[in-house]
């Protein structure tokens, strides 16, 4: 287990010594760590968008796995460091919702950490991800257990995930989750959950097409796709949807489901 | 082999979780493998740009190193997914000529991959990185053979290189490649093409030295060095010459010979 | 030894292909290496910036671990790149001052590097942090030790750091140094320069609190806090507290100490 993989998720970005100090100290703890970057570029205190690149991405690792999550607006406060362990790997995070897709997918075991036990002291209360995050998935990685690093807990924090909802019969909407580099608009429709002929609305944009790659669009169009995070992504080829439809994240998404005929 | 490097040039940016993903499927193949990012910042789409990165970079690395290219326009499209074999280096990449570089400076032996030997199922149309490139990746890091993963092919697909061309008796016209960080402007002539006397005109901004250090010129003054990538360069100390010449990327670059009086 | 880490902190951003370059060549060298970005966001050339960087995140990283630093505005000139021994880390960079603050809280041995013995030869007059700091970091990495690398010097250069002075009695004068992503203002007070009552001025506010944790702060309010980097910090829970008092990076910080009254 040693060599162990730890990802990171934050809202650090790439300019000051946050992210260099996490990675610092989780060698310290287990020098042969794999320390790999989900992403620090989070929306500062971003707690959703967290979420749902954490459900988009931690599913890609070896079981095994320490996903860290660093998105905390309440840091010192008295919301709780956790250790969640669901389907094979193990998240640390703050107990503030930002684990929700995880929760509703897989069933999770949940502790609260103990930081007596482990943590950098004193424990400071501005970066707690340096003084106990970061102890906590070093020695994670390192074969540690999660019973030494924590106790069971039940009322742990939950996030009111945005799901699309019915407004009239045959009528549902939903909204942007997330839009990504290439201007692709992901919505928080399943790809089960588009029926084979709509009318879909975001921003000034109406799409009808459904297509299985953005090779087979037209250049210029506007289309909807299964992207490649399960959801249903409003896309132009090789251009940007979100400029085509000019909508961001947050916009509604309107869907008219049509009869088969 | 265990422990083999993989480097990473994408246009995928740092927000999204698509590296991620890749990195965690690499790892899932290969648990050791040392994975270097080259650079995620490539424009969307622009495999020029990402064929110049790859040309000055790949050779400092170790032999034996898998160089994996995702810019990828036509995913999901009929592009083949393709391994080529050079100077010792492994690349994976789309065949659209991302590998033009390599192709110019070492014989290479490229084959067609068959992704239905190793690739994640079901393979998407939306993310052949993850699903095809990353394994790929994982498994040659890990002492995989080329001829497991692909069959030889000829056909595969060419770059038309913007190369600097003689356009009167010693006037020749090039292009600016490339903008780095520090604002230098990266040009297609390389050292041994600049003659030890010439008019080089880009922009607004007339060159007439070469220098050999950018510490050697006088603040302010504009001058051809020749690069750490092989080109020459049109450089200020300390200072943009994109800013002092007003010129970027594809800017022509006009170069008069001058005798050796 | 082998496995050893080794920390890169330059000003080269993260589109060119440089930082990939500095870590193909440190592999080439050492094969195992850990390799850790702390930054590749300095601003060009701004070796004050650097310096801070490193002596906020050097100490988090185990002993042995070799800290990198290319921020070289005098690349190619006559400054010599220095490898520094201090507190059980290795420091390899130019000799502008970069180390400054690893010089002030411990006693340091610096050697002008020899490259003759280990560079990539020829050795470039641009890009010396591929040719002489990436193999020597590599080299120490794997175990190398510093004396095959370089001669103890005393004449190393050193920084003029700016430290609040009193201009008055009981009124000090400091400047932000920083601003973080958050946009907290990292100023140059120490937690132990500031007195338990103070009045603090910058830009357009005026600071009277000190919080112990952003989470007891109320919103909208604009405190200082003792920050995790040492110094005392101005913010603002949950925002910017750079935009709330329009003020910036150099920014005056002015402390009139108040009595316990």
């Amino acid at each position: 287990m040693a060599g162990g993989i730890v990802t990171l998720l934050t809202d650090f970005g790439l300019s000051d010594h946050y992210v260099g100090v996490l990675k610092g100290v989780i060698l310290r703890f287990n020098p042969s760590a794999q320390i790999v970057d989900l992403t620090h570029q989070v929306e500062p205190f971003d707690v959703l968008g967290a979420s749902f690149t954490l459900a988009a991405a931690h599913s890609y690792f070896p079981p095994g796995t320490v996903h860290a999550v660093v998105v905390d607006p309440g840091v010192g406060g008295d919301r709780r460091p956790i250790l969640a362990e669901a389907g094979g790997w193990l998240f640390l995070a703050p107990d503030n919702g930002v684990l929700e897709w995880i929760y509703r997918r897989r069933p999770a075991r949940v502790r609260a950490l103990q930081p007596d036990r482990f943590a950098l002291q004193p424990i400071s209360n501005t970066f707690q991800g340096r003084d106990i995050f970061a102890p906590a998935a070093g020695l994670l990685s390192g074969g540690e257990s999660p019973e030494r690093l924590g106790d069971p807990i039940e009322d742990f924090a939950r996030l009111d995930l945005p799901c699309p909802r019915q407004v009239a019969p045959g009528r549902w909407q939903g909204e942007v989750l997330k839009v990504d580099r290439f201007g692709n608009l992901i919505t928080n429709f399943t790809a089960a959950e588009l029926p084979a002929r709509f009318w879909l609305t975001v921003g000034q944009a109406r799409v009808e097409k459904l297509h299985a790659a953005y090779s087979s669009a037209p250049p210029g169009a506007i289309f909807a796709i299964a992207g490649s995070s399960g959801f249903i992504e409003i896309s132009v080829k090789e251009a940007s949807a979100a400029a085509a439809a000019g909508a961001g994240p947050g916009a509604p998404v309107a869907v008219q489901f049509l009869g088969d005929g």
